[in-house]
């Protein structure tokens, strides 16, 4: 019969071994973020916190946030939530659609263009790594670069037509759905509170499954900018710097496994959508 | 101002055009689950059905099976679980562990061995596709396959030392940690419910956040062999033969995105871990 230490030790050392997921070095630096261009998401069973991308989707963003700031998306559904792919809502096709956008799927990225690169030459890219917490791909035989579909962006659905999106949105769910990068218009990613978008009810089942009915969709209580919320209900986050040697050197140690739990090392690679950029609450 | 019509058609079309992810060609070919490789996990918001996978990993499923037929596993919590990453079950401190196990984190595979490739020279292997409906990678040039870590395989525990696992268990709920592939021991899938295991209680909170109490973390209330279920509790599962031409056929459709949507087409790449695999359910 094994010993209680050795249950305890075995599960800690999981714990430890995989800790760099969670480890927060002393030197890491934190950028504020910016409440104009944050946006707190109320659902029902809680709360999620979006960062914007006006340097990838400027149009978007300023779409996005006069609707918010309006309250365009109070009440309205998760009316397409489908399993490890997306958590989609939009107001009922009872409410005309605002000015349609054109795609931002990607930006102008010469020589100057600057990020902090983890990988070369992905499955869907020359280089990713990070821009301001955003992972991001750059094709620097295209001169351009994107926000890559990652688990927890938020983008613009639309139609056949590219310039179609105007108010309907999805969140990420699953695994990265790579393939709908620079073809949808990402504008932000959410810095906060992802478990509550992961818990959103599905509206997708399986063949022979129950139907899920509209009335349980799950709906959106309060979109607000950040800057609107009253001060004592804000929920203030800063998330690392993805720039700067202390992030540079989270990322080495990430990249090499170093520690005893990888008693094989596996390949020296990063998978952008795999690596956790760290957020942090300075005040509740 | 745009029409009804439009925001309709615009968000129908979405719907449409990533459809192949619910597609149910008339053509699917079906594969019913032994019933005695199966388990019906019951939490207290919801079920899952986990698939086991002898052929991969015959001594964790063998203890696995041994612990669940046992009752082992009822009232363990989640005490670990991350978002983006795992949910980690396992029996309280207190418990004596049972046998350790060696590692069965890949398998030999000559060149006889048969599975459906979906993709040459990902990230991490030299080959990816299919076995039985789970994701797998193989190595020709050194004869191994192993299941990869995509979201929501079920793989056991482990410290540091390889053959430490015993019966603390996790699910990969967030992009697939593939460094973790031919390291740890994966041994089943969950083939219905995921959105249960994505609603998990999370242990770790961010820096500032609340901290969360092990009073709140999610137990396990049932762990059964589906073949111990009674036959009216049953949740009987088939799952989409990874197999044949119709398969392979989807595969293909789905590699060239060759629906109006795609006015870009993205490259012809299948992520092994983002290629759904449809279940259906047969009774309720």
């Amino acid at each position: 019969m094994k010993s209680f230490a050795k249950v305890c030790c075995a599960t800690l050392a999981l714990v430890t071994s995989l800790s760099t997921f969670t480890s927060y070095g002393a030197d890491t630096k934190w950028r504020s973020l910016d409440l104009d261009n944050t946006v707190l998401m109320t659902l029902p069973h809680g709360k999620a916190v979006i960062e914007l991308a006006p340097e990838f989707a400027p149009k978007h963003v300023a779409q996005f946030k006069k609707l918010v700031a309006e309250g365009f998306y109070t009440d309205n559904k998760f009316y397409r939530v489908i399993d490890g792919f997306v958590a989609q809502a939009g107001p009922p096709q009872s409410v005309v659609t605002r000015d349609q956008l054109g795609m931002e799927g990607e930006i102008d990225a010469d020589k100057n263009w600057s990020f902090t690169k983890v990988q070369d030459n992905d499955l869907f890219a020359q280089q990713t790594g990070f821009k301001n917490g955003f992972a991001v791909a750059y094709n620097p035989s295209e001169e351009a670069a994107w926000l890559t579909h990652c688990p927890g962006v938020i983008a613009m659905a639309r139609g056949n037509r590219p310039s179609s999106a105007s108010s309907h949105f999805y969140f990420t769910i699953g695994q990265a759905p790579r393939y709908l990068d620079r073809i949808m218009s990402i504008f932000g990613r959410v810095v906060y509170g992802m478990e509550n978008i992961q818990s959103i009810q599905r509206t997708q089942v399986v063949e022979g499954d129950k139907r899920v009915y509209p009335d349980q969709h799950t709906p959106i209580v309060a979109m607000q900018l950040m800057s609107d919320v009253p001060e004592k209900d804000r929920i203030v986050i800063e998330v690392e710097a993805t720039q700067g040697k202390a992030f540079n050197e989270r990322m080495e140690k990430r990249r090499k496994r170093d520690s005893a739990f990888f008693y094989k090392k596996p390949p020296p690679i990063l998978d952008v959508c795999q690596v956790p950029i760290k957020s942090r609450m300075v005040k509740k």
